[in-house]
């Protein structure tokens, strides 16, 4: 095994600085039930950048260090630093999810040598790590670390959206930022599982890619006509849940308004409280910073409004039904769990002011992978 | 039986304008299973305001009509008239919850005649009312109307919130506009149950009514030091749910990031999602009826905020528990659930403009008792 093995590190100082950095580390030795991982793709997701980034303000960013070692500082606003108190001074490794080659493997688990898997386990921004066997996913003949390097965050969110759906007794779905990734992976779990699905989506071109999909309910929030436009979708479709990657000012709003429009066209006695049926917004992205606003009116009581994370959804249907969500992902990761990239990157360039401008955009669509062995 | 039976109506015309009037009913038969209460004492709950009221601008009232027949008008706001649209038109009766002297029964509830009973049923703002006997309560020996006619909804909504808590495996609860008569209630009960109870007033006053029933925790929104004297008593108490009565503004916000921050004491390891530990707020009231905003800055992503309504918690938790509480209501009727009433009015001050200023002022602690045969 190559003697080098460079992690990027996120560090948050008392004092207020965010501090990226690359880290030359040992590599351990794996336990009789691990593995480690020679890795090759590594996608940035949303979940990625808040802990690579944290709540510093990026317009502060500098870049520091030498080229093959360089750092970057970033300041945090001071109000936001007791939102980080439990991570402070603590250097952080970074990287959700990716896939590469097992090189080295314990006693029970020489199996994997040489096979390419995929792994959910952080610190996969590093050219190795070492991860429990049971931990891997091994990915079918044929497959590459890029193809695989995204096979747990989103596949999963997007499954276990539906599976929400199903749960809370919900029959159809609404998504905004709806032309992202996450977004078109949804249209397709959605079309073939014949799931009605309204798309909220922020301009021309993202409706023209999910029509491509084969997506029937588009709304664009753009429309001077989008309350309408959503209402009738949310009316056709009967959609009384909602899972929103904005999460800030009043969209929430509009649909849990919306909703309740469709759902009173239907119903002929008044209720003062507005109609009984549930409606609800689970907030799990925060593309816009802004405070989420409620304004009941017209929106009745039967409501809610909440976060929603992968991680506590699959503690709370248990592993064996989180097996069985896996089991589809890899079945299909070709076609319904297919991920595409803007760009390839190092380590090295994923601390380049620059290169952060361009991933930290969060725009719709766009999604970068760090390839820790790229230029190596 | 006499022959006048004023009613209280409602009604909001297609034209944006609500009015107000007393009308001559006749009082049906009452069927088999029915009986005729004299109504005596009705009680102006918030959640009756929104059905006599509507949406209305009340600066824009004016009185009508006759001195023996009043009537008032008023305008709504062409945005909010979307909200009303199912009663528009409709003469609405109001009056949720009430009591008096049953004056008249069907075959099968003979039993009742001359009975001092209280009622859930709509309609009570009226000189007499038929309702099924089944939906009687039949005060204790002693017991006055004005004593049971507020025995409904608010010791049956101060009971579920502690029964919500329960079944939602909290073991602790914040309260808003805590030193109203239902949060006094509240504290009653959490006092006799053992569960601990963290009261947020808005002034001295309000926190010194509540310190004289017991209260331990109480917390003045108004207090420099408000997010630190919250922060304390919910970690002191472990609260992760709040029943919210003003739901508008940042207070539900302040209450998410207050429990977080309780919770994150006793965290040692940094969880970058927040604490999994779910924290919940539920919206009740509309005391402050700008929109809730939530920023979710310092609240993880374990929360909920979301409409609360009474009728819908007895729906989920079936007759037999709903029949449970009511036992209880009545064997405390004149220690945990006695209500204070500010002034007994009659129909017809019930309609005059500076009346109900005095009544939709929504005042903490101020409640306001209708005597339908006040002065007849």
């Amino acid at each position: 095994m190559s003697e080098s093995n460079l992690q990027l590190r996120s560090l948050i100082t008392a004092g207020g600085e965010l501090q990226l950095s690359l880290r030359q580390a040992k590599t351990p030795e794996p336990a009789a039930d691990e593995v480690v991982i020679r890795v090759l793709a590594s996608p940035i997701n949303p979940s990625d950048l808040g802990l690579l980034l944290g709540p510093a303000d990026m317009s502060t960013a500098k870049a520091g260090g030498s080229s093959d070692s360089p750092t970057l500082t970033a300041k945090i606003p001071p109000e936001l630093m007791a939102g980080v108190a439990p991570r402070i001074d603590q250097s952080m490794v970074v990287g959700n999810e990716g896939a590469g080659v097992v090189v080295k493997a314990g006693a029970d688990a020489q199996k994997l040598v040489g096979k390419t898997v995929a792994a959910l386990g952080g610190g996969m921004y590093a050219q190795y790590r070492v991860v429990k066997a049971a931990a891997c996913l091994p990915l079918p003949e044929g497959t590459t670390p890029a193809e695989g390097a995204s096979c747990f965050v989103n596949p999963l969110t997007a499954l276990s959206m539906v599976e929400t759906m199903r749960r809370e007794n919900h029959t159809a779905l609404v998504h905004t930022a709806a032309a992202s990734n996450l977004g078109q992976m949804l249209n397709k779990i959605c079309l073939k599982d014949g799931v009605p699905l309204v798309n909220i989506v922020r301009n021309a071109e993202q409706a023209e890619t999910l029509r491509k999909l084969g997506a029937k309910y588009i709304c664009d929030s753009t429309s001077p006509k989008f309350m309408e436009e959503l209402t009738d979708a949310v009316a056709a479709t009967g959609a009384t849940l909602a899972f929103d990657a904005i999460s800030g000012g009043r969209l929430a709003n509009k649909i849990l308004i919306a909703m309740e429009a469709a759902i009173n066209r239907k119903l002929t006695t008044y209720n003062r409280y507005g109609s009984p049926v549930h409606k609800q917004v689970y907030t799990y992205g925060v593309l816009d910073t802004r405070p989420i606003e409620i304004d009941r009116t017209n929106v009745g009581m039967a409501w809610g409004v909440g976060g929603w994370l992968l991680t506590y959804f699959l503690e709370k249907i248990g592993p064996q039904a989180t097996q069985k969500l896996r089991e589809r992902i890899v079945a299909e990761l070709k076609t319904t769990f297919a991920s595409h990239y803007t760009a390839e990157i190092s380590l090295i360039e994923a601390l380049q002011p620059e290169v952060i401008q361009a991933y930290n955009r969060r725009a719709t669509g766009e999604k970068y992978l760090i390839n820790p062995h790229k230029g190596s």
